[in-house]
Order: structure tokens, then C-alpha cells, then sequence
């Protein structure tokens, strides 16, 4: 089959690769529905998180499943599945208490954007749709496997409450449905710093109540103005550098929540700032598996719709111009179909 | 008076200060049953954070009211009152929330090693006993102004649970009373990092099951081996160096919780750590007031004990003496009486 490889800087290329085979008899070989190009996608392909050598890219994922290994008990083929993009064999300790994404035997997936994928933990990992879906919920579904998920982690890991006010840094895709995310948890205030102004419009139908355009001092000074003062109950920092983790403690009132779900790239958090500053932090890969019966549940009744993060749908053999389209900010999310 | 005055490191003099008066009109003149020292002032004690010019020292304290400013309404001269390090109004919208330490219109307490303290926001700040406490309970009650609360909010941040497993970083007087808040609070296993044979004495009778000497790298192998690898559901760091904040992260369970409560001195966090330890992390200046009221009741009614971290009694006119010997690790906290 052909897959995605990132060769460098700016270099993804589809081309031949191995078709993926059951290696463990925990493993799952998945027919991909749909995948996508994810923002963390974006570190190695600007070069910020080198790669030595030509590596296979996508975690995120949803599909058929093709074929099972005989450890795998609670799957049939033919059933329609989403997985994290940690997989995880949800029994050890660390699952037990929901956080699968911190498992013992943890793996990252990563080699999604291809037409097959081996998935391993498969029992652990992989949740399946009571049905077949239709095909307009395909994108809903996908979404699950980590955008969502994300932002849903970033909005429970920051304890939104209903009736709080939550900030929400970042107006990327994790961004955009951690307001969705917080909305759905009752946050009668949702204030997103966004000044792009379609990103604008998708944070105000996702449940956005107010937007911020300032950055750094004025950001923080505009927050604050709009809290009375004291910074907001919720700070879900959804970006991961070290300007927009120092906004978002400023904005957090005394005893506050903040989460952090964007891997952090150059972010050192000086103690004394943090002490004084009196929050409760929580931040890590989204435990995706924790939430995603809750989320596909949402998804299938059209409770929730994340699929508007995706404003850009390719065939996967075109995955650069997704990456592209995606470094240049002229697409959000975009979407790859086999 | 004469009170406590720091000129420069190691230089501690009990000479003549101005009498405190009602300054405005919700002040309290408290006059001081029993006041001491605080490992923080052992800071500037030493060089370690500088003070530029002399200053009165102090924030731990209990005694009698003395006088009441005219917007004083709910304490009456002659009451025996505690209060907290920092003062605070009790009213605001960071005190309704409980960090009563974050209070809009927070004071630092900083003249208490002399006869008489003048303490602002009496209304919010000070609690008083039912009666008149038999000279053998000030000790417990002095500790519950800082030390004991400190400790109970290590605890309390930590989130430790019945049944649990918590893990102290810090042998001084704050790390041995957050012991005995992780006992009080229902934890199954306590492992203390101390090496000290008099300090690990008395965290055995605090409620230590396990005591680990080594510290580094060797300390974090001796936890991990000690909670089959997972690390603690609680850690609790009572020191504030950069070596004792990792060690306390890198023995956290994934999913766990840390708390830090002590001021933070060169310590800086790195992002990625932080991020794949998957922790919940709280600290700050402790919220003693919160306490107050149940801290009091247990001391009172003899369910928990925290005098013994006061292993040295002086004259208050002592007073340099007992910085020397707590400075010289021969004391693990001094009394003083006036």
C-alpha cells in the first residue's frame, strides 16, 4: 500500500510502504475511514521537533475493522471502531484510574495516514459504534479519536463547571472544540483569545461568549478586565509554547483550574510565579480512552458536532497539500479519505 | 517593646521597636501567649534572600486580644485568638473560594517574635477558642497559625485519601506535620524522605510507615521499588529546592497528585516533564484561615498532637539562639514565650 512519510522540513511524500500484518495477538488491522493531519503534526514538518530519519506520520483514525489477532476477544470484523491515539491496554493500574494514555504498555500510534493501519492493545484501545455509521458522521467520529478528545480532556482537566467562566488559549482545531467542550460542560462564560476572524466565527458557534484578538500583556490585561479582576475559574491552555503558558496562569484566578494538553515546546514554568499564583495545573496526553464512549455517544445523537474543525477535505493521496495548507494557516483541520 | 529584628544574615537582635497601635479601624492588638520560628525566616537568616535593610521578624503567633479597632465586631478583648500568617478579610470573592492566603486584600504577618502583634482584618483573620486553652494546649495551637496548617494543606492539595499512599518530601517541622495531616486524612502507607534519626523518630509517631534515607536519584529508586513502580497517589513537597520539587514529580503516579508548599528558591519546571508526569499539581502559600476552625477543634479535643516539632523552648529574649540552632539543624523548631 502507500502511506504518509515526513522525509524533513516541508517534505511529506505518499509512497510506497509495507502493508501493516498482525504482529502481537493483541493487534487489529484497521481499514482507515478517514484520517487527518493533526496540529502536533505540524512540530516535525516546521523542523521544531527534528526527525533524523524518513518517518511514517498520522495518529488519528477511524474504520473497518479488517482483521484480529486470536488475543483479541471483544471485537468482530466488519465492526466500525475509533482508538486514541495512544493505545492502551485499559486494564493496567494507570488505565484503571483513566489515565490510558499514561498506560504501562502504552504505544503511540503513528502511521494513521495510510490506508491500513495496525492498531496494537486492540481490546484496550479500540471503541465500536453500536452500528454502522452514516457516512456524514464519519468526520464526528474521527474527530474523537483525538482532536476532541483533547480539547474534551482540556476542559475536564481545567474542572469547567456549570455556570463557570472558562478561558480558552489557542484558537486551533483542539482549541476550537475545547470551547465546544466547555460549553457542553455548562461554562456560562467561554472567552477565547482568536484573531483570525473565520476561527472567530467557528469559537462563537462552538460556544464562545467572548473573543480577545490581544496577545501577551494586553491578552492577559483584557481578560482580566473582562473577570473583574480575578482571572477566570477554567484556563485550558491549548497551544503549548511558553508565551501562551504564562497567559494562561495569569488569567487563572486564586485557586483556579488550568490544563495544558498541547505537548510544551521551550516552556519552563519558574516556581516562585507558579506558587504565587495559586492554581491547580493539570496537563499530559488527553486520556482520549477515558472519554470516548461518552464522546462518540455524543457525536452518533448529534448532541455535539466537532466536524466543522475540518474545512479542508483531500483524498490521502494529496496528504502534503493538507500539511501545507495547514502550515500556511489557510486550513484548520484537514481531513484525508483513502 | 522590645521585638526581633533581622539586620543581615546571622545577625538577629530583641531590641527596642515601637509599641504597635490600632492603625485602622479593623485592626486587633493581640498580646503574644507563645510565638517561633519558621524554616522561611531561615531564608534571609542565611543570605538566601536578601534584605536590604533590618527587619522585624515573625508570623506565627496566638495569644490574648488586647485591644480592638472600632470595626471589630466579632471578637472581644480577652479572648485567646489564632491566626493566620497572612491576614486576610474572610469576605472576598478568593476567601469565599477558600484561599483565603490569595485574599484581595491579603497582609503578610511579619512582627509576631515580640510581646504584642497588631493584626489586620481581625474579623476575617483571627479565630478564637471556645475558652480560655489550658497553658498545655498553646504549643498545638501556636503550630495550627502556619506550621500545622502548612502541613494540613500539603495534605489537603495532595488530594490524600483513605486507603492511600503518600510520599513526603522534607523532614523539617512542615514535612512532619503534613505527615500527620496524611494520617489524619486516612492514608494507608506514608513513606518520608528523611534521614535524620531524631526527625525520622518522631515521623514514625506522626504516623510514617516507611522511611527512606536516600535522596537523588537513589531516593526516587527507593519509592518507586517501594509502590511497585506506579509512584504515590500523594506526594507532598515540604522543602522548595529544584532537586526536592523533581524528586516529588518523579515519584507522583501518573494520574496522582503533588502539592508544594513551601516558597519555591530557584526552582524551575521544565514543560515536558511536567507534561508527560501527568500529574495534578497545586501549591502555594497555605490557606490556614480554611483550616482554622477544625485545626483548632482538633487540637482541643486532643485528636492530634503537633507540639513535638517544637523540640527547643526559649524566652522570647532568646531569640537569636533559637535561630542559631535551628540554622545548625540541632533544633527542628523553636519556641518563644514572652
Amino acid at each position: 500500500m502507500k502511506g504518509t512519510m515526513l522525509y524533513g522540513p516541508g517534505d511529506i511524500r505518499f509512497e510506497n510502504v509495507p502493508d501493516p500484518k498482525i504482529e502481537e495477538p493483541t493487534d487489529a488491522i484497521i481499514r482507515i475511514a478517514a484520517t487527518c493531519v493533526c496540529g502536533s503534526d505540524l512540530w516535525p514538518y516546521r523542523g521544531i521537533s527534528p526527525s533524523s530519519e524518513p518517518t511514517r506520520m498520522g495518529h488519528e483514525y477511524c474504520g473497518y475493522v479488517e482483521e484480529l489477532g486470536k488475543g483479541v476477544s471483544s471485537l468482530k470484523p466488519g465492526q466500525f471502531v475509533v482508538g486514541s491515539f495512544a493505545a492502551s491496554d485499559n486494564t493496567c493500574p494507570t488505565c484503571r484510574i483513566g489515565y490510558q494514555s499514561s498506560c504501562v504498555h502504552r504505544q503511540f500510534i503513528g502511521q494513521a495516514q495510510s490506508p491500513y493501519l495496525r492498531v496494537p492493545h486492540a481490546d484496550g484501545t479500540l471503541v465500536a459504534t453500536p452500528d454502522e455509521p452514516q457516512a456524514s458522521m464519519v468526520p464526528g467520529l474521527l474527530a474523537s479519536s483525538d482532536v476532541l478528545g483533547t480539547g474534551w480532556y482540556a476542559a475536564d482537566a481545567a474542572k469547567v463547571k456549570p455556570g463557570a467562566t472558562a478561558v480558552v488559549v489557542g484558537d486551533g482545531a483542539v482549541g476550537l472544540l475545547a470551547t465546544l467542550s466547555a460549553k457542553q460542560m455548562g461554562a456560562e462564560r467561554i472567552i477565547v483569545m482568536s484573531r483570525n476572524p473565520a476561527r472567530q466565527r467557528l469559537a462563537r458557534n462552538f460556544g464562545a461568549t467572548d473573543l480577545v484578538a490581544e496577545r501577551g500583556e494586553e491578552g492577559v490585561a483584557k481578560i482580566l478586565e473582562i473577570t473583574r479582576g480575578f482571572g477566570a475559574d477554567s484556563v485550558l491552555e491549548c497551544v503549548g509554547t511558553g508565551e501562551s503558558m504564562q497567559q494562561a496562569m495569569r488569567v487563572t484566578r486564586k485557586g483556579g483550574h488550568m490544563s495544558f494538553v498541547g505537548v510544551p515546546h521551550g516552556v519552563e514554568i519558574e516556581g516562585q510565579s507558579l506558587f504565587f499564583s495559586h492554581i491547580h495545573l493539570e496537563g499530559g496526553p488527553a486520556p482520549v480512552r477515558r472519554y470516548l464512549p461518552n464522546l462518540l455517544d455524543l457525536v452518533l445523537s448529534q448532541k455535539i458536532d466537532p466536524s466543522p474543525v475540518f474545512d479542508l477535505v483531500l483524498p490521502l493521496e494529496q496528504v502534503a497539500d493538507g500539511y501545507k495548507a495547514m502550515d500556511q494557516r489557510r486550513a484548520i483541520k484537514a481531513l484525508l479519505r483513502p
